[in-house]
Parts: structure tokens; C-alpha cells; sequence
């Protein structure tokens, strides 16, 4: 059986957490920032010194690619991001990519002809620090003009990074591409969770990526003084939202298992000691896998808000915000993926992946997955982020079997 | 049986309402503005004008002065305050003033010898847009160098205010009085509420003002990826203060009637859609008239607190803020305005005062008290502020029955 070159793999693991290397032990690499060109710059030395051919596209995502002999294939991406949060750890983003890279280098160590082009890529700003998992959305044509002059990290930073990557807008809008010419996506990541390490399974198979919905709920009472206004006689903002969020998190928690809702932001007015809160805006976020569950979901949580509102007398306004539909993962790689984790020995589990990866860009379009190992205590977007040695081992082995697995080749 | 002259009493209700007036109907006189000032001088002008002897102390507060004829005799005060909040009402303040001056004109018109001294008292700046119940704490000493510096108000309006009415840091410390001089202070007020008028009462008879102490709870958390941290994991800081305000509330509610308790601000860390709540910062407020009640309701909310966090698994920092004592009004003259209204055939009430007023200051002091009539709807501090003719003129006739008592006249 195939394996990949556990030394190799292990020291370029070390060597890509030289880059904007912190004091804490982690890595600060925010998206195009200095740093980040750092490790741009030597993930391409890595790439040509290993005779590969490399590649850049418009939106900044630095390819290995190993051509297959038949110039007609589809295309196999393997991808991550070198990009992290300000201040993070070493293992989110990287170990995806290195251990894509390392696959990369066995197959062709190892004379493996594949039936499709095999690509290694490292996608751009996956972690947001500019606009969140933009290359890979610039790759399915999921980036708008419209985003890019108004991005969630700020216009400034934004143009800064392309100035220093060679990028501008209309270079990050022409790097779409024909989705025909796709195979798939596949990607390996750290769980940033403690599913894995709790139930002691090796790996995780990712089935869909979460869909979020957002919503302000404004709960409309009266403002009236906190002394004279009697108790019985309020109209009191603050405690239906109160009421609204525990009924609504014991309903999900209850109904909805695993999905989540979180009551992230909250804006009161009048906002005095001694006024009765006449308008409370709280921010609500809720996640599930599957559409109608998140459909349910949904109206569980309007249901909760109109009782409260009832319960004390207010007016509720709902007001939709963003939301990112479910990305389910297809169904040939989930199947490739645990079928390489049993030729390896190894336990596996299904499972939702409750934060964004660019594996969901690229669902929008083609053959797309992702796997998770354990992170040690489920740490994450910390100096404090590990995974051991063998667990970043088995990510590397299990994306081998699963190339080979999706290419037919049975070892 | 004497009374008050109810032609005179309300042509000069309908005079005071001229100054500031809004188009909405009430009036708008912040401490100290052009308007207030326009006031002062009218009332000025109606003290001298009656043949009344006019004061003014540092701290700008005005009086009109019937001298008993024993001139070493103790001084009753009858006060209230012009002032208003920004469009606020016409009889807040402005009623207890008028009734106060014209049950002075009654008595000087029907030569009653008073064995004190009786003086209607405008006091500055009750309302609060500068310092609140400033006058009153100037007379009785409870104004502090540090608060005209820092007051809440701020300072430029302070000193511009100031200047205004020829009037200066150290005239405003310079106003305190000898208490040994005062007999004590009595003062009548709209309810600002609808308990007289629900259950039909003339006459509320206030035995105590309320007492009100102040907490920052803050219930810490830990922060966390609002998809990937399974919600039985969360340490939710929204959910312990949710509990908490819903469960202080209804604990107030069942075993503190009339005590009343406010959540008015919130501050939550981090504050973004999709982070849990790290740390949850909540305005705590409780008011009640009795110093043990008091105590009992803050053992109560800082035990529902405890709860709260333990359940949630979160730690709790209870932080006191502003507190003011209960000012209990003076037995003697409480039992004085009961039978003064039982002499008119009015119906009476005892009750709290819920909302701060000058005669708490003088509680300190000296003997005080207050009583309230009806306010339609309850409705205060708005253009729409209403209290009928009739009440007006009861206000005025218990005043001066009062006023009569405490002289020990018998009519």
C-alpha cells in the first residue's frame, strides 16, 4: 500500500510554522499581509524545486500541478490555505495544504499515472481577515464587484493586500473558472472541535457543511421609569428577549440536536438605569447541515419570539440577515474517503462541519469534501491549536488512499 | 373654613405654562436655560408684586417670604421646582409651586398670624439636567465641590447655566442652610402614575421616598465559535444573564411588592453574530421605601445572580454603583395632610414615592413630606401630562389645611 513520506511531510509541516511564527508558538499570517507573501514565496520555491509545474491565478491561489499524461482530464483540486486568523495556530489551513502537497510529491515519487490532473492549491483569505473564503469563491464565480468595494475587512486593507500580491479587482473577478473542466474538490482539516478526541475516532467525514441564517429581532415595549412604572404594569423589552433566547436555545438544544443558535449582539434603548428598556435588537444566528431542518428550525425560533413578545405585552419586528445555504458534501468522496480511512485501519465517524471551509464554494459546482482529524482539547484560532504527529499523519495517508480510491486504482 | 382662591390659583397655573411653551402643549424649562430664566424673572415679578418679600441663595433658588411676626420664629417651606425635562409637561413641578404660592396669598389675604416664618421656595435644577435636586442639596449641604466639576449633566452646561443666573461654584456651596432655622419642608406633586387613580383616591400621602442601589452584574463566560462549540458545551454568558434578569424579576415581583428592580443597560463581549458570548455586562437597579426591604430585595437579586451563573457555568462580578437611602417623611406631618384632606372630604391613600423629589434632601434635615394628586393616564415628563382642575385646586386646599394644622389653627 501507498504511503506518504511521514519525514517529509513532518518537517515541511515545521517549516511552513517559520512564517509569521509568534512568540506564543502559533503563526500570524492574515490574508496577502507581509507574512502571508512569505510563505507565498516559499510554498512556490517548494513547488518548482520539486519539478512541478506552478501556477497563480487571478485571485492569488498558488497551484502545484501534476499534469496527467491525458491533456483532456478533468481536474482533482487538493486544497487549504496557508492564510490565518491575527495571532493564530499552525495547523488550521496548513496542515490541509502540506498535507496535499506531500500526497502530491508521493504519487509522483511513486510513478503513480493518474486519469485526471492533480492540483495542489492554496486558496486565498479562506479565514476572512479581507472577505472570507474568497478564492475559492472567485474560482466558482461566487465574487461580486460589489464585495470587493465594500469587503467585510475593510476596502483599504483589502487594496493593500492585492497591491502587494499583484492582484486588483478585475484580476480577482477573472480567475472563474469552467466548472466542467472540474473533477473535484477534497480537503483535510483540524476538527476545531472535540467530537473526534471525545469519542476517540481517527477521523472525521465531513457530510455537509452547515447553512447559516441570521436574524435582528427587535422586541417593542415602552419606556417608562424604572420607580414609579409598577412591576405588573411594564411593557419591558429586556425581558422578552431574555425569555426569547432561553426558550429558543432549550428548543433547540431539545428539537434540533446538533444544530446550534447563538444571540451574538444586543443593542438596548434607551439605555439608562433608570428608564425600563423600551426596544431591545438582539442578533440571532442559527446552523444546521440539512435545509429543512434548518427550515424548521427557522420557525421554531419566530415561534419562541412571537410567544415571548406575547408573554409580555411587546411588538416583535424579524428582519432576515445574511445567510449561506448548506453545503452538502458529495456523496462518491464521503464513500472514497472512509473507504481509504478502513485500508488504513483507521476509525471513522460522520459528521457536519459546523464552521465554513472552502470545500462549500466549491459544492456550488463540482464533486466536493473534506475530513477532519482531532485537535488536541478542541482548541482553535489560538498559539494553543495541535494536533499530534500521527493524527497529521493519518490526514496525509487518508487524502492519498481517497486520490487513489477516486482514481480507481486499488493498491 | 378657609380655602384657597380658585379663579387666582388657576389664571396663574395657566400663566407659569406660558414659559417654554411647546407646540405639543407642555412646556420645556432645563435647569438654568433661557426659559427657566424667563420663569424666574415672571415669578420675581408676581412675589414682589403681591407685596411678598423675594430671596434668592447661591445656588438660585428663589422665595417668596410671609414673616411670622415672632422674628425668631422657624421657617415652614413650601417648595417645588419650575424646572422641567426637555418637552416635558406643564404640572410637574409647576403645580406644587403655584398651590405653595397661592395658599401663601390666601393666608396673607385673610391675615392668618403664623407662629413661623412661611416661605414658597422655587428650587433649582430638580429635574436632574444639571446635577438634580441640586437646590435642595445645596440648602441641606449634600452638594459636593466634586460634583460641580464632574456633574452629570456636564460641566460646560453647568457654568454656562451658572453664569446665566449670576450664580457660581461657591455661591451654589454658600447656599446651605442652619437646619436648627427650619420648621421643615412640605411639598405636593402629580403622581406621575396611576395609582390614585385606579383605585380613586384624591390624596396620596407619601411616607417614604424611596431608597435605590445600583449593581453592574457581570457574568464571564468563555468566548467560542458560534457553528463548532456543541451548545451543551457553551458557557453562554447571555444565557446566565437572560436567567438572571427573568428570575430577579419575578423573585421581586412575588415577594417585594411595591419594591421595583431594572436591567437598563447591557454591554456583551465580543459582541459578533458568530462568537458566544464571552462576557455579559448588566445594569442592575432596585427601589424600595423601607431600609430593610431594601436589604432583603439586594440579598435576593445577588442570591437569583449566584443561580444564575452557577447554572450556566459562569463567574460573576457584582459591582455596587450609585445608591441613595429612603427618605421616611416626617410622621407628624403625614398625620397633618390626612387630616387636612379628611376636613376637605377627601379620600386618601398612603404611599411610596418611587421617583426622587427635594423633599428627600430635607428628610435629612428637617421634618418633610409630600403628597400627590391624580395624573391622567399616569402620564409624565410629556407634553401630554394632565391633571384635572379639580385635583390642582385639592392640592392647593390640602396644602394650606396642612399648612394650617402644622400651626396648630383649628378652623
Amino acid at each position: 500500500m501507498y504511503t506518504i513520506n511521514r519525514e517529509r511531510f513532518l518537517r515541511l509541516m515545521d517549516e511552513q510554522a517559520q512564517f509569521g511564527a509568534t512568540d506564543a508558538g502559533g503563526v500570524s499570517r492574515p490574508a496577502l499581509s507581509p507574512e502571508d507573501m512569505q510563505i507565498r514565496n516559499w510554498f512556490q520555491q517548494q513547488i518548482t524545486a520539486n519539478g512541478l509545474k506552478y501556477a497563480i491565478d487571478g485571485a492569488g491561489n498558488q497551484s502545484a500541478i501534476l499534469e496527467s499524461s491525458n491533456l483532456n482530464a478533468k481536474t482533482l483540486l487538493l486544497g487549504s490555505h496557508f492564510d490565518s486568523v491575527p495571532n493564530g495556530g499552525r495547523f488550521d489551513g496548513a496542515l490541509g495544504l502540506i498535507a496535499a502537497f506531500e500526497v502530491l510529491l508521493s504519487i509522483k515519487d511513486a510513478g503513480i499515472a493518474l486519469p485526471f490532473h492533480l492540483e495542489v492549491i492554496n486558496l486565498t483569505d479562506e479565514e476572512g481577515t479581507l472577505m472570507g473564503i474568497t478564492g475559492s469563491r472567485a474560482i466558482v464565480g461566487l465574487l461580486s464587484r460589489e464585495e470587493l468595494l465594500n469587503p467585510r475587512g475593510e476596502r483599504e486593507r483589502l487594496t493593500e493586500g492585492m497591491s502587494r500580491a499583484g492582484l486588483s479587482d478585475e484580476s480577482m473577478l477573472s480567475a472563474k473558472r469552467d466548472p466542467a473542466l472540474l473533477l473535484g474538490y477534497l480537503e483535510v482539516h483540524i476538527e476545531q472541535g472535540t467530537r473526534l478526541e471525545e469519542a476517540k475516532f481517527n477521523i472525521g467525514v465531513v457530510t455537509s457543511i452547515v447553512g447559516i441564517r441570521s436574524y435582528w429581532m427587535t422586541f417593542k415595549g415602552e419606556a417608562a421609569h424604572a420607580g414609579t412604572k409598577p412591576m405588573d404594569k411594564r411593557r419591558d423589552a429586556f425581558w422578552g428577549a431574555s425569555a426569547f433566547a432561553l426558550w429558543a436555545k432549550d428548543r433547540i438544544m431539545a428539537d434540533f440536536h446538533p444544530g446550534v443558535v447563538n444571540f451574538g449582539r444586543i443593542h438596548l434603548e434607551p439605555g439608562a438605569f433608570n428608564i425600563v428598556p423600551a426596544e431591545v435588537k438582539l442578533a440571532v444566528e442559527f446552523r444546521h447541515g440539512e435545509i429543512t431542518q434548518l427550515d424548521a428550525m427557522e420557525t421554531a425560533i419566530l415561534e419562541q419570539a412571537h410567544l415571548a413578545a406575547q408573554e409580555y405585552g411587546l411588538q416583535l419586528e424579524a428582519e432576515t440577515g445574511d445567510s449561506l445555504l448548506p453545503a452538502p458534501m458529495a456523496d462518491s468522496f464521503v464513500t472514497a474517503i472512509e473507504t481509504a480511512s478502513e485500508k488504513l485501519g483507521l476509525s471513522h465517524t460522520r459528521l457536519l462541519s459546523f464552521a465554513g471551509h472552502d470545500a462549500q464554494s466549491f459544492a456550488h459546482v463540482t464533486n466536493s469534501a473534506m475530513f477532519f482529524v482531532p485537535s488536541v482539547n478542541g482548541i482553535s484560532h489560538n498559539p494553543l491549536e495541535y494536533t499530534k504527529p500521527d493524527d497529521c499523519v493519518n490526514a496525509a495517508n487518508v487524502m492519498l488512499q481517497a486520490v487513489l480510491e477516486i482514481a480507481g486504482i486499488t493498491t
